[in-house]
């Protein structure tokens, strides 16, 4: 195949190529992700039940099936300037490296100070929140990719801003901490003794390290019981993959470019938030029968919600005090082991991911830890990048697919995410490199006794 | 003024408009900068003497005071490309926060992941001694931004790199050091007991904590002394200045691009590669009466070698192995105080822009840290950027011009040079956060016990 446009190391999009909405994919879905679901009575959630929990235009957002493209406000596309578009890598020097036919190409969502893409969908949340009138945000942060990104979105409206840190990696990464102090956020380390699901946590399980899902619980009860706070998600939830559709658009307006179709998509996925936004404007094409991508999720096998999970309805947090969603989930009660390095630790899955999963047009691995790190120490050497563990689980995959491609000789194109940097995870790093890092996959007892604590409906 | 042309946030350059030639700012100066001499003949050292320690094209290089523009080398230039252009930024956010009218402009050289702009230098050191055939090369490195971007290059090309990390920063910068373990490198605390020179060391200064000019004299010693390998730095040297002025040079072309002429030129000096770097070609004009930028070099109060050293014939090292240099300096025994937070801490100042201050082409400033970190928080807080203690000097000056601006209503434009990331310095944050970082500033003794130790010529 002769190249009919030279293609540059990186592909940026000048400033009038830029996406100015963002895209819906539900819209496109025939079937539509599960509602949100009442813990109590089992109704689906209207705008009115969220009121207390999340800002009313980011309800519309995450209720509205129908519209497929959303306009981006003016505020939001100037912050986003700041840092976007982000380049779409043709990764030469892993290819030559790999000595592979195949053609690859990464979405790097690392170039700004919260170091991953968290932050598209932190400015959106924020900048509602501020248009709503209110006076601060509370949130959890589990490897701290989230909180940081909310921090700097926060500290840029004017907004306060207080984070709920898993236990462990407020005392495993007091750099994170520190980054979002410096924004000027308060950080509190979870379960702590300022709330009552915090404080009941801590008297029926003395000395636990929390949970992402016990953190979220903490944070739902401050924002609801504060004036004038609300609480935001990082991932998981519609409305965040509707920002994060941004990386799909940018990333196929540079493909459109020079005319380069995929064959294959592939991102990490822990709550969703990452490939959700990569593949929306990808997957309404296969689901209209446009285009034929394949498109594979990532997880880590040590907490593989979707190729070991189960579809049901389940709590999103640890103190049921949140809405049920039907998700692809191993039970909110579900924690990986303590060796699991960085984040994708979440129980569950992005409803709208779960439901086109079932629906079979997204494919899902699950890798370990130990050939993630190997792949990502490749990576940096080659491409320069240190990645983070997340985004590193979608280079395994795309080497592992690259290496099949030298053996058939097949020329395919392959995009990946990758989501952000490492330079919060360099224990792990450090354990990968004194060859101390281990993996672990869950029994299917472990699993079972976890599925058994599902709401039964 | 009405803006003929709109500036976009940021000004990133096309393939085609980027710089293809390194400049040498030296060409232009009338009085040259002194030659490096040997300690112990006084003679200037030509190739010859400094074959054992360095690369011969480098050699060249820093021996040419007379040739304007280099060629960059294909491979350098395919490099470059991974992470070049640098954005040149439009700090509107923080003009709009200091409600100045003053143009503010920074050029960054965060955005690849040894997180600075030591890149620039590593890679091509790393060229020229991979085309001369060479198996490896020895570095030292203190903040730990040389050793990482010199790993980066070095695995990039497949050397092997021995890096002699400052014993006090390889304890309190375990990430650095797994960074650099991750891209392949060595890395040893330094003093050690690998060398003469470090066993010297030791045993005269039981558990010294070491310091930059102990490191440069182990890593010389282990180069000449080991087939095959060379020895290399990332600041001080001609050779260093003329591959950073890729940094200058871009910031030239983006500038013209849009018609912007700058009023004054602001960078962080250490061993002055950066601000070297950033000013040459603007340099070059001023010195030949073209234009009349005001150029200002910023260094820590803590490490005042412009603001408060002697011009004169020092070492380059503590083991008194390397050749003198004519440059300004606190003395080669000078150790900053054990409280400066970063780097910037090297004892002397490039003989380039040594010889340009004392010919009146640059002022300098110093400043105390705990306003350099004020600063670096209220630029992280509304533009982004978590910034390097380093760049954060040049910060902390811009801000001080642009207010003055406000005060006198001139729309003066700024340009600094912002030099990297913070990633690894949030032990520095912390301190400043918990409202426990302090101030030092040498007493005139302690500078004067110094300067009785400088060689006698």
């Amino acid at each position: 195949m002769s190249e009919e446009k030279k293609i540059p190391y990186k592909i940026y999009l000048e400033e009038n190529e830029m996406p100015t909405k963002w895209h819906n994919v539900r819209a496109a879905m025939k079937d539509k992700p599960a509602p949100l679901i009442n813990p109590g009575t089992h109704e689906p959630m209207g705008f009115e039940d969220l009121r207390p929990v999340f800002c009313d235009e980011l309800i519309k957002q995450e209720l509205d099936n129908d519209t497929e493209y959303f306009d981006i406000p003016r505020e939001i596309l100037d912050f986003y300037k700041m840092y976007r578009p982000s380049p779409l890598v043709r990764a030469y020097c892993l290819e030559k490296k790999l000595d592979t036919p195949a053609k690859i190409y990464y979405k790097f969502e690392g170039n700004n100070t919260s170091g991953s893409h968290k932050l598209n969908s932190a400015i959106a949340q924020a900048y509602y929140a501020k248009e709503q009138g209110l006076k601060g945000l509370t949130t959890e942060t589990g490897a701290g990719q989230w909180g940081t990104a909310l921090s700097m979105a926060c500290a840029y409206l004017g907004l306060d801003l207080k984070v709920f840190m898993v236990k462990v990696s407020y005392e495993q990464k007091p750099f994170r901490r520190e980054v979002m102090r410096t924004y000027g956020a308060s950080v509190t380390p979870s379960p702590s003794m300022e709330t009552n699901i915090g404080k009941k946590i801590n008297a029926e399980h003395p000395g636990t390290t929390g949970s992402l899902g016990c953190a979220i619980s903490e944070a739902v009860e401050v924002a609801t019981s504060t004036e004038g706070y609300r609480y935001v998600l990082g991932s998981v939830l519609n409305q965040v993959l509707l920002h994060q559709s941004i990386i799909g658009l940018e990333t196929k307006a540079a493909l459109d470019k020079y005319g380069i179709v995929p064959d294959m998509i592939i991102g990490c996925a822990g709550g969703g938030s990452n490939l959700g936004g990569l593949i929306s404007p990808f997957m309404a094409e296969k689901i209209r029968g446009e285009k034929d991508y394949r498109i594979v999720a990532v997880e880590p096998a040590s907490c593989p919600s979707f190729t070991r999970g189960k579809y049901a309805y389940d709590f999103c947090d640890t103190g049921m005090v949140c809405p049920l969603a039907k998700m692809y989930t191993l039970g909110s009660n579900f924690i990986p082991s303590a060796n699991h390095a960085g984040g994708l630790r979440y129980h569950g899955m992005s409803p709208v991911l779960s439901k086109l999963y079932d629906d079979g047009y997204l494919e899902a691995v699950s890798v370990e830890q130990t050939s993630v790190f190997e792949a990502a120490t490749q990576f940096a050497r080659t491409e320069g990048i240190l990645p983070a563990p997340e985004s590193s689980h979608a280079i395994k995959v795309a080497i592992d697919e690259a290496k099949k491609c030298k053996e058939t000789g097949e020329e395919k194109t392959i995009v990946f995410g990758l989501t952000g940097t490492g330079y919060f995870d360099l224990t792990a790093y450090q354990k990968f490199n004194d060859g101390e890092m281990t993996d672990y996959i869950p029994t299917d007892e472990e699993l079972k006794k976890s599925f058994d604590l599902l709401p039964k409906l």
